[in-house]
């Protein structure tokens, strides 16, 4: 099986290029053929990897290879400091092939992001330059609806108890941000880094999701970690700025449900223009000549560009926030409406397009061996990261009452 | 894996009663112990065999033993003789617990009625007694876009070559219902009946969709395989009564799709519930107090309500013109017409209904322990049999210019 | 342009049968050439009729003189006592040609009820019996949100003051039904009925929405207004019985919902056989061969079949709750919760069929003179009665926590 | 009435901005106070004039007034050279107080554009100075699907017979831009400029559509109507950017819709903020605050935002097209799909978000004193000029199989 599902794959992927140029910048894969060939080297193994589920670490060392993982670092501490809409193009094209790898590549630059907005000048010099040279592959456990884990001032220093759920990217990490609450306030939260091999800390493999299965997503449990002041980010509270880390977060959801949407229509129109047949009553000789599958066709991809649209132009308004070195509570508000109007386009645009191309396709689209259906489970499983329902009242709030969303580690 | 999975699905289904009342008639579980019994059996193990998929040769023999493979089977011959909305309803009720059997389940009674339909007195009498005394259970070759399968006359016999796809419930069953066109003209199909242990006839364990995967809808392939001509169900052509088979096959399509929609909302409120957290933002303490969540509930009912209306009615047109000796083919279309409706609307319900349910559950309900996507891809596999696109067309076509739709084996 | 305008109508009404067959119960026309002969004599001015809006007291005469208004009123009365499932019938095939006239026809059949249910025998017998014999038409001002209207006890009788907006019917009514608070508290409701000429009472001519334009629904006012204490309906109190008032209205609303879906399709589809030019690139000759208009009118058929079949089965459950003489919350709850599924699907299908059936006719169909866009008006305003929202969620709570729905004026 | 409906309007319109900042880009009513000036005049009256219908000459003049006819007229000629992503702002931006003023508006750069195109130098300079220097309004005669117009080669001039249906702004007019077959193939089209004055051209004022009720659009018949041989544009015939023509025209229409939803939308907030009653099982004290108003803004904005980023997207692309010398076929095909998408998604929405702004608002809202439904009418109206779904399937088609739609008047 392991070899029919690869040698599929790979005559899916082989053929130059990758993806249909027309789902993506046109600039893109000429751009950067480093991605295009770790895209490549995912793509040969996706659908076997998604049937079987766990821990990913031969791919993550591909990650690591292919020198991607600084793209959010600032040039001066050694990193590429590429802009977040470019960062975010990649995550999109990643995600196309490979959902669950591309969502702990991008928890990546979210990490480096939390240590750029909360770290003292000196905290961001030390840990993002080792970033760089131990070429390290950051996890997190930052689960803001899990409030197990506590952390106790002892003398000098403090302690981590408890345990943390949905840690993704934590199995395997080098090092994890981690979040808990500085004191009895669970508002008051404070980020800490530690490398992953700190004594009392776990990561368990007990992630099991019916879509995103290699997201090393499980349980990270701490026995009495000890944790060094310096550790701690800060001394930044919480400021507009800060609170740009939900924003980076949801635009990153965002990116994966389109480059789920992408793969999907990109394997789609592949197929039917391959191999699915025309119906009698249709009166043409090939599917893609039906009406009715070029309108559906027509249709999906309507979903998408606006969906596309709305995310690119929330990532340069992010951007823009980003740039400044202070940003007002209704600057900030302005990032995160444009975010969530993004999010939930594209989460909406990406589910109904995952399950619908399948009746442009055919009922033979539906054998596992192609695994068409992995970006349905991908979506559905990562689009209920928090829900979609108060992101649209959020919306109407603000256009009736003014109200600014208020921030929080969901946006 | 499989104890915990088996654990979990008891704690879905052992207490009493297996499904919320109001999703099912309110007298249907009362009126017979015997089907909810069967129920409880193929739902303490229906999640972990959709993981393993394969065939279910234990819950087929279930099915034997429940006696209730002989229902649309006239008195006359020893069956139980139920009228085909009472059929439907059964259907419907497994299929909310395990669709695949009740693919299996539906079809047997699926070519009980190409037998009636088809067969001479006598070939009806000889079939459908030894159905009851050695309890056959049947499947099928009779996928009419598939067109490799050729019978040839021999001097006093038949011959079978070739080979048909998607043969649902063919491995394991005692005897098939084929089809194979008579003569050169390839619509001119006659229907044969043969005992699977028939010579030359073999069938592969090669089903491998990613929903309904236990619906043993292998290939079979036949390497001259002798045919008496009794086998051949006939000599009655083609008649708008016969193409009722069509009717009949369409409608147990609608069935499991409405089944695996009542599974999904059963399951999905029973969760909500009592494992759905609420959300911060929402100001209630519980989720089914949250205001969005009651209105999507409320949302997908609708939806539900909708196709299981049609449903219920196109079943009671379709007894109706069963029921007459003769049937003009105006008479005909008004069923068809029903059916199609019913078909459409039911799919996309289902569709709708299986995919949004998790935005009522949240997060934790992805676990691949829960098996709450087998929902999902069930409908998605199962509504590709034939294109909604043109039923959708055949009523436009029919109001604007009355045209009554062609007969097929589609419809 | 009154004469085009009446032409126009005649053109498209005088040709038999009124309405396309399939859009009715086959039986229907042929049932009542009475309310055929009514239907096309509303016809012949309703496109003019809603253009000028204001009162149509000429056709209001038309329905005093065809003897339906006693419909409701049990044979003990002189009535026909019908069933309802038979009067929603009747009001549906009304609304399809003149939704203003159809809604105070139903009205009078909801103010007949308001004497059933909460009058003593003595009064039913007394206002039923001169409304059979002086051919009353009734109106109402029982606008629940409206709460200027007060009613004070005199010595032996009471006195009503204030106003009621909202009075569909009360313009040329003969009599009124009313509802005021009996006491300070809001909800101990009482309904009053008087004579419209009854001294201090007057009906302001001043309803002007865009659509249901001849509904006569202007503002009463009351100065000093006689109330003799047998004029007041009861003693009954509110019992689950009492409370179908509400039912029964909201399933009015309903089918003036689905009257105007059908008078919209029934006009659509003839104006595309007989007018609507094929599209060049469709490369037909018809328009009706266009498969996108095919596969349109699909569509909308798709949403009027669902609506309408749920339409008749909470008639079908609210005649079984009528005719009990008592009723249990419960058994209450389900006939609200059935209406509320028909109200909310009914309205949204005719909402986007009353819109979307100018997609298959093209621009010539918006001339004025042909007055499709009054469906759309029609539905648009009449569906703002009450939010569809609390219904959506009232299912919701209801499948969720077994909540049945709390008694209104509105369900 | 006519006073009450002023006042009303002015009751809407008198408060500073206009419109609600948030759904126009910030710095557009800073930046031309002119536009806000002569909006303010416009919505004045627009309730009163959308009922009235006819042609608004008054109105006319107040944009021949405004200065505003020339803003796609280059600089060399006068003109004032905007970019067409200004324009379309413009436009929009006066399609939300009237639509069929903005018709006009929008239809006389068409009309420029179509000189610019067409026109040799010296044709441009002609026609394009007199429109500066003469405050020329031009209409047009050019609609594609009535072949009755006929121009005839007489010795040194040519001779127009027949007639034009569907002529936007030619009641009225200063000159007209004509269209008609050079020779027998109907196919080779050539656009004609003539002053409305000259003898034997007359235009009907016989347009009564249900919405854009001030378009001006009647027949204009021509009876051996002189054309001098230089009133012809040309001599270039059919290129791809010649094409852009039917694209500037396609995202004219689009700017409507967009405006009216944004018309509907910004009235409608308000609206509901000053005047709607919170329901009383909402539980809350303002219908602001209601969860499912909220929702409900939320959703509409989402159509909204997707729509205008489209168009805004599309109107650059189609920039960058008008300014290069030569357009190649792919090139104008891209300008063409990025069109169709914006347009198919801003009629959708639009007619989405105007049919639903009631349920925020609630019954009173549909006063015909308000006005509302005249945003549903007019996009309704307009959004029929050509069929949706061929755009739709072409987008379909050119995913599939890479098929440039073929260009025609329609886009």
């Amino acid at each position: 099986m392991a070899a029919e599902l690869r040698a599929n794959s790979q005559a899916f992927d082989s053929t130059a290029p990758l993806f249909d140029p027309r789902l993506f910048p046109s600039d893109f894969a000429s751009r950067s053929g480093k991605i295009e060939r770790l895209a490549r080297k995912l793509a040969a193994t996706a659908v076997l990897r998604d049937r079987q589920g766990g821990s990913a670490q031969a791919e993550r060392q591909l990650l690591r290879d292919s020198g991607l993982l600084t793209l959010a670092i600032p040039q001066q501490f050694g990193g590429q400091g590429l802009v977040w809409p470019e960062i975010y193009q990649i995550i999109r094209y990643l995600a196309a092939v490979d959902s669950s790898l591309a969502h702990l590549f991008a928890f990546q630059h979210l990490q480096v992001a939390t240590i750029l907005l909360f770290g003292s000048p000196d905290q961001q010099r030390h840990w993002l330059s080792r970033t760089v040279h131990e070429r390290w592959f950051w996890g997190n456990a930052t689960n803001g609806r899990d409030t197990r884990l506590k952390l106790s001032r002892r003398e000098e220093h403090y302690e981590l108890n408890g345990s943390k759920s949905f840690c993704s990217g934590a199995l395997g990490a080098d090092a994890l941000v981690i979040s808990a609450p500085r004191s009895h306030n669970p508002e008051d939260r404070v980020f800490i880094v530690l490398p992953s091999q700190r004594e009392g800390l776990a990561v368990n493999d007990d992630w099991d999701g019916f879509g995103q299965r290699q997201t090393d997503s499980g349980t990270v449990q701490f026995d009495n970690v000890f944790v060094d002041s310096s550790e701690l980010l800060g001394p930044s509270g919480v400021s507009p700025r800060t609170t740009l880390r939900a924003c980076l977060s949801q635009l990153i959801l965002t990116q994966l449900y389109l480059g789920n949407a992408q793969g999907a229509l990109d394997g789609a129109l592949r197929y039917t223009r391959e191999h699915s047949r025309a119906w009698p009553a249709s009166g043409v000789a090939l599917a893609s000549d039906d009406p009715f599958i070029q309108q559906r066709y027509g249709e999906l991809w309507l979903l998408f560009r606006s969906a596309q649209l709305l995310a690119d132009s929330a990532a340069q308004r992010l951007q823009s926030a980003w740039e400044k070195p202070a940003l007002t509570a209704a600057e900030r508000a302005e990032v995160a409406l444009a975010i969530s109007e993004a999010k939930v386009v594209s989460a909406r645009a990406a589910l109904e397009i995952t399950s619908r191309i399948f009746e442009s396709m055919g009922a033979s689209s539906t054998s596992s061996k192609y695994g068409f259906d992995r970006f349905w489970r991908n979506v559905r499983v990562h689009s209920l990261h928090d829900p979609l329902d108060y992101k649209v009242r959020d919306l109407g709030h603000w256009l009736l009452n003014g109200k600014a969303p208020t921030p929080s580690l969901y946006g």
